[in-house]
C-alpha cells in the first residue's frame, strides 16, 4: 500500500478554517491567517522547505467538496473548476468527495478532478491511480476527519499557526481517542510545523 | 512591571483538561495524557529541561479555583489545602481566584495560598508580592483566559501534546483576535514545547 498523508494549517484552538466560509472568504473569518507562513511567497527557509514538501509530486489526492468549491448542494448550471486557475498545483488525479456525481474535468498540467460519492471509493480509486506513490488527503477538515475515522492516514503535517480563531472547522470534531507521535518539528516565526505519525 | 508568564499542556484540539472533571480525575477524561511528558519523571532531556523551567522560582502565582480544588461553590466545613501535599511546588505566595473569601493557608516550603475574589485584585497583589520577579498564571483554562482578556500575559509556554480530547476546557474560549509569536520551540516525542510572546 502506498503511504497516505495529509497536511493542514491549524490554529492553536484546533481550527483549519474560520467560521462563515463564503466565495469571497473561502477560509472563513480569520482563516487566511493560518496560511501567512506560505501565502504570497514564504519569507524564510523553514517555511520555504515546508511549502516545497507540500507541493512535491503525489500519486493522487483526495479532497473534500468544501475545499474544492464555495457552494454546497447541486453543482448548478456551470460546473465549478476549482480555486486554482487552469493549472492547479496538484498535477495528478484529484478525487473530490461529493454527493453530486459529475463528469471528470481535465485541467492543464496533469490535474484531473474526478467526482466521487463516498470516502472509501475515493480512497480506492486514489490508491489505484497512485500505484506506489503517496496519496494525500488535501483537506479540508471533514475529509481529513474521515481519513482518521477510516484509519487510513499514516502521517499528517500540522502547520500550527500562532493564532486563535475562536470557532470554525475542526478536523478532530467527534474524535476522542486520536493519539499521534511527533516525528519531525520545524519552527519558523509564522508556524510550528510538526509531522505526526499515526502508527508509532 | 515584572514579567507575567503562563504555561499550559494542551491538546491538538486546544483543550487543557478533558470533560467531566472530578476529584478522582481532576484533569477530566483523557486530561492526564496531556501531561505524559512530565508526569512521574520526564524521560528525555527536552522534557526534563522544560519541567525545570516550569518549576523554577517565581515571585508569585495566580491560580484559578478549579485548578486549586475539585469542588465548586462554597468551601465547606473542612478547607481544601490543594492537590500538592504539605509542601506544594510553588514556594511563594499563590493567589487563588474564588467567589468565596477564606483565610490564607500557610504551607511548608514557602507556599501560602491566598484567596482573592477578582482577577484584577489577584494580579495586583501578585505584583506587589513578586517585586521584580516573574508572576506566573498557573492555570487553569479560565484563569489564563482572563489573563489574555486583561492583556497582562507577556509569554505563554504551550506544551502541545499529540493527543485529541474531543472536548474539555479551553483557555481560548471566547477569544478571537489573539495573535502570538513563537519565540522558542523545543521538541520531544511526547510534546512540542513552544514559548509564545504576546508582545512581538
Amino acid at each position: 500500500m502506498p503511504k497516505v498523508t495529509a497536511h493542514l494549517s491549524i490554529s492553536l484552538d484546533g481550527f483549519v478554517a474560520g467560521p462563515h466560509q463564503t466565495r469571497e472568504e473561502p477560509l472563513g473569518v480569520g482563516g487566511e491567517e493560518l496560511h501567512r507562513w506560505h501565502i504570497g511567497a514564504p519569507t524564510n527557509d523553514v517555511d520555504k522547505a515546508m511549502t516545497e514538501r507540500i507541493l512535491a509530486p503525489r500519486g493522487a489526492y483526495v479532497m473534500g467538496r468544501n475545499m474544492y468549491a464555495p457552494d454546497r448542494g447541486d453543482w448548478g448550471a456551470e460546473m465549478w473548476r476549482g480555486w486554482w486557475g487552469d493549472d492547479p498545483p496538484y498535477h495528478c488525479p484529484v478525487f473530490v468527495l461529493t454527493h453530486y456525481p459529475a463528469d471528470p474535468i481535465e485541467m492543464e498540467g496533469g490535474t484531473t478532478f474526478h467526482f466521487v460519492t463516498g470516502f472509501d471509493e475515493a480512497m480506492e480509486r486514489a490508491f489505484e491511480a497512485a500505484g506506489e506513490d503517496t496519496v494525500t488527503i488535501a483537506g479540508g477538515a471533514s475529509a481529513v476527519r474521515q481519513g482518521f475515522e477510516a484509519g487510513v492516514i499514516d502521517e499528517i503535517m500540522l502547520n500550527h499557526a500562532p493564532v486563535v480563531l475562536g470557532s470554525g472547522e475542526s478536523p478532530f470534531a467527534g474524535l476522542t481517542d486520536l493519539r499521534l507521535t511527533p516525528i519531525e518539528v520545524h519552527a519558523s516565526p509564522l508556524a510550528t510545523h510538526v509531522v505526526y505519525s499515526t502508527r508509532s
